[in-house]
């Protein structure tokens, strides 16, 4: 089964006002879908990032990858290292923590290797998951992943989520989304208000539902002695604090001084900064995330390092859509362990999707492995050429929330070890 | 795919009479040959260790594996391991380093993992190598693995090898090992004889074969003052030093003193050994072996941890058969990280070997990757039953090459930091 032709098409769909540590979400997010096809006419499925320069980056390694067998693994990653050659990608947007040549690398490798995995289940009629150890659980649970936005984007009616700017707003959304999913456990991206009036708004989501797991991620946006204060105020209700202070020096000060895991998905992006992490004991949680862990075997053997050295394991996720839903939920239910809810931001889509109905769906807020073979999604053609003509005509070619929130506010500057 | 039923067969053959620190190999080297059958009736096949009390544990386990996938590699793992209980075998030999619970289930997993991929590889018209992420090289460089030893067992006659018991004996069997097999690097089993005699084998090896790369390895027999200074005297001619001293504070005392890396296959035997020995640069190459980190899909996950923390990888051997053989070599073809020529004990087989022939051979020192499908060798079904009635007929039940030694030298004393 070798490669005969690969697709890239990258799609935009609408997404609300999500605010952050480097300011607001776009109209419009941006992912790549990648389709790979064998000689023998089975298609895969991958889908990752939509900024132009990841793009490019996918296109190009896509024109290398022609003729390599399926299986080939490691001859595959090593034609896409040699495409993407030295370069490094900046992180942009400020939330995925450093870049690096690897983790560049890795980030263009993952949706071909995802493609690929999605062919071999269908070749062997097995689900994805079954080439990954097999699930060790039937259904992923998933967090409610809450936001502070505004009612909607300020030219723009109001979205159906409504304004979440106080701690009442949140607890709002949270009950709307545990209304409308399910989920057993609460994420609340923070770093936008000052961070006692964040803990104040964890507080209350505490009051509201006595017992559910609770996680704060202010990305990087408070100093190491804010976030030994916080987290030592919130001890007694947060799961594991993420991200609270930038680097492995500053979450390491941190992790010493507070009585819960930290967690990130910055300061550890890749497998240059797991030595030193682990020598710093700067975390206790890892978020994994197959984009950026250069696929779903490679996370497989990430998972399996943070399993020797002590550490827990989550998962990481930015706006994505059904095909990256079913890669992750593949990943996390073949991760032994793999043991606290997964972060998604599926309610966010609001149901656009590029794959068909019926596959994915939550219930008691987890995702039932879905049964393939392969990932167990289709692409729905019609729904990907909409998405495809949004990205035609919408002006976005890269993530840049600080940008559009200063369309706004002229002077906002993005928060790192702000507060 | 299911399995339906698992043969579990020991087996015992020919050793000749190889010195070590501990020791000396019996004349019968013990396997436990493992075949597991599924519903549709493919068969894979798998090898361990054959002492008794491993034995007795790896029927048991058989026992519990009927009715599971052969996919379901989590699944399997946790019937091991439930099998297994709180088992910790202790290593009798004194060769293998400490024993953990985890060793232990690990080690009573291989075979059944490497016997699934033989099946998996099978029904897929596949190499195992495939199933591992796909060959990085087309065949797999061992090194010629010397032994001082006796001219044949004492109660028998000279074995074709002769003795060798000084520099010139062990030049002659380097030689003898390099016409036959094409070697292109060298180790010697060290331990035997004091340090700087064993020094000065290394030398001459290094005078007759220059620019071969050697390793000795005195299993420990080594203090760490003299460890560092054989370490300094033949800093010039070794490509690593394997496991000169005990435990990894001893290696890590010897390591930061020497110019050349550490190796070990006793020090870090299990995953609890990593993160010390990380931390302490203990080592700088580990000695993977399937048959104590997994089986092959859990020995990947190690070597990509090795890369991840700078290690370098080798390969381990005990006495084996060809089973063992053929999924060594797809595991190595199929590791990109493994950059150091790979043990084997194939040469002190002479031919004995359960395996079909013509599957297997050595040209210029590497044996190519087996085309497979599965591990690409068969049951020789006549060799096994002599081997089984050569189990059967043998007084051995568990290695013990310090009691046999003691049979000829009642005051021999194993030897462990000894020089
Ligand atoms: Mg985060
Ligand atoms: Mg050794």
């Amino acid at each position: 089964m070798r490669i005969r032709e690969v697709h890239v098409t990258p799609v935009a769909f609408r997404d609300p006002p999500l605010l952050n540590a480097t300011g607001v979400h776009e109209p419009w997010a941006l992912r790549t879908v990648v389709e790979v096809v064998t000689d023998e006419g089975l298609t895969g499925l991958g889908e990752t990032y939509g900024d132009l320069s990841h793009l490019d980056r996918v296109r190009a390694a896509a024109r290398e990858l022609t003729g390599v067998s399926v299986h080939a693994h490691h001859a595959l990653y090593a034609r896409v290292a040699a495409s993407v050659g030295a370069d490094v990608v900046t992180d942009q947007h400020g939330l995925t923590g450093a870049g690096s040549n690897q983790k560049t690398v890795d980030a263009v490798f993952s949706p071909f290797e995802v493609a690929c995995l999605d062919i071999r289940g269908k070749a062997a009629g097995l689900r994805v998951a079954d080439l990954l150890g097999g699930p060790v659980r039937d259904a992923v649970p998933y967090s409610a992943y809450l936001f502070y936005k505004w009612a909607g984007h300020p030219d723009a009616k109001e979205d159906r989520f409504g304004a979440a700017l106080d701690p009442d707003g949140i607890v709002a959304q949270a009950r709307l989304f545990i209304e409308e999913y399910g989920f057993a456990s609460i994420k609340l991206k923070g770093g936008v208000f000052a961070p006692d009036e964040e803990a104040e708004a964890v507080r209350a989501l505490h009051d509201a539902f006595p017992g559910l797991p609770l996680r704060i991620d202010p990305n990087a946006a408070w100093t190491p002695a804010t976030s030994i204060r916080i987290g030592n105020a919130l001890g007694d209700v947060l799961e594991y604090l993420e991200d609270p202070a930038p680097g492995i020096g500053g979450m390491a000060e941190v992790a010493a001084r507070v009585p819960m895991r930290l967690a990130t998905n910055m300061c550890v992006v890749t497998h240059d900064h797991l030595p030193p992490a682990i020598a710093q004991r700067a975390i206790g949680v890892l978020l994994l995330d197959h984009h950026y862990w250069g696929g779903l075997l490679r996370s497989a053997q990430v998972a399996a390092l943070c399993g020797t050295f002590g550490l827990e394991l989550s998962m990481h996720s930015n706006s994505h859509l059904g095909i990256s839903l079913a890669a992750m939920t593949h990943l996390a239910a073949a991760t032994p362990n793999l043991n606290h809810a997964c972060d998604t931001h599926t309610p966010w889509q609001d149901g656009q999707d590029v794959v068909a109905p019926g596959a994915l769906r939550f219930t008691g807020g987890a995702v039932p492995v879905p049964e393939g073979p392969g990932l167990g999604v289709e692409l729905d053609r019609d729904a990907l050429a909409v998405m495809h003509e949004q990205y035609r005509t919408c002006t976005v070619r890269r993530r840049d929330d600080t940008a559009y929130m200063r369309s706004f506010d002229p002077d906002f500057q993005a928060k790192r070890a702000h507060w």
